[in-house]
């Protein structure tokens, strides 16, 4: 069983949190909601999830994968926070998967780990680079790493990462049961 | 300000009724997030969302609409709860918006409010009726009652409730702004 860390800090983007964890378990992909200051996050929309732990206590070594939702109050947690800043490096050097939303790619910038091509929302590439930034692609797929635009995407986003993890298969049979025919 | 309430029951779907709240609250609605048993409850992917207060404590006198997300475990409890099913007759009687997702269409039909034309999740017309039931529109809209299909359109549906009690200006800076293109 795949197995991937959904890291939520406070002012997270909710859809494109949601849209992950909904579409990976689908998939039968085991997925850490994990919070970075707490347990309780309150979103951008001040939607209340609980986490299923803190990111601080996770063993990553059965990890394969760490991704990003996006909205800019998490976003600034997760470009700051350097426990979590050290696993993205980690995960690089250890060419396992690692993936963004919105303004979530910033968070990889910092840490480095972002590969040539990417997407990210409309305007975030002015803070991390305008070499290589796509806007005509829902997902972009670049080595290890997967990026996407924003909420309306996220779903696509979701479904690419079942691809990579879980084969075609299931992404065909995913994508058809949430009616997901724009991906 | 607009003021909608979004009832949560276990087994509700993450990702429509995320993108219910989300987009509503972006638009400026006032959005109550209503548990049916409890406070905390934990959806069909085991999400778990902490609701802003019960159903049954809400003074529904200044409530524009109630919208329900799907999911059959949450949808069977809307279904058969009398508090909910009287509300919804109660705002089918005073000409008040009504709106549904994916299986929840089921919980407006036991009710007697749905009217005419609508859609559902694929299948849940079964146990609705195929007189009426519409599979070629992301969004129905006959009168005041609003259906929609499933987790991929919940953006869109909730867009549509947002041109309602928002106006077409709101909906498309949201449109936009979501990067909801195939809406």
């Amino acid at each position: 069983m795949s197995k991937i860390v959904v890291p939520l800090a406070s002012g997270f983007e909710e859809i494109e949190a949601v849209s992950i964890i909904d579409v990976c378990r689908r998939a039968g992909i085991e997925v850490n909601v994990a919070g970075i200051e707490t347990i309780d996050v309150v979103g951008a929309n001040q939607i209340r999830i609980k986490c299923d732990c803190l990111f601080s206590d996770i063993n990553f070594d059965n990890v394969d994968m760490i991704v990003l939702p996006g909205g800019w109050g998490g976003t600034n947690v997760l470009a700051s926070n350097v426990f979590v800043q050290n696993k993205l490096k980690e995960f690089k050097k250890d060419n396992k998967y690692i993936g963004a939303i919105c303004a979530a790619p910033f968070a990889l910038h910092r840490a480095g780990v972002l590969n040539e091509n990417y997407t990210c929302y409309p305007s975030v590439e002015d803070q991390i680079r305008q070499n290589g930034y796509t806007d005509n692609k829902k997902v972009v797929i670049d080595g290890k790493v997967l990026t996407s635009r924003g909420p309306a995407t996220a779903i696509c986003f979701s479904l690419e990462i079942v691809k990579l993890l879980e084969g075609k298969e299931m992404y065909e049979t995913l994508k058809g049961g949430l009616l997901a025919d724009f991906c």
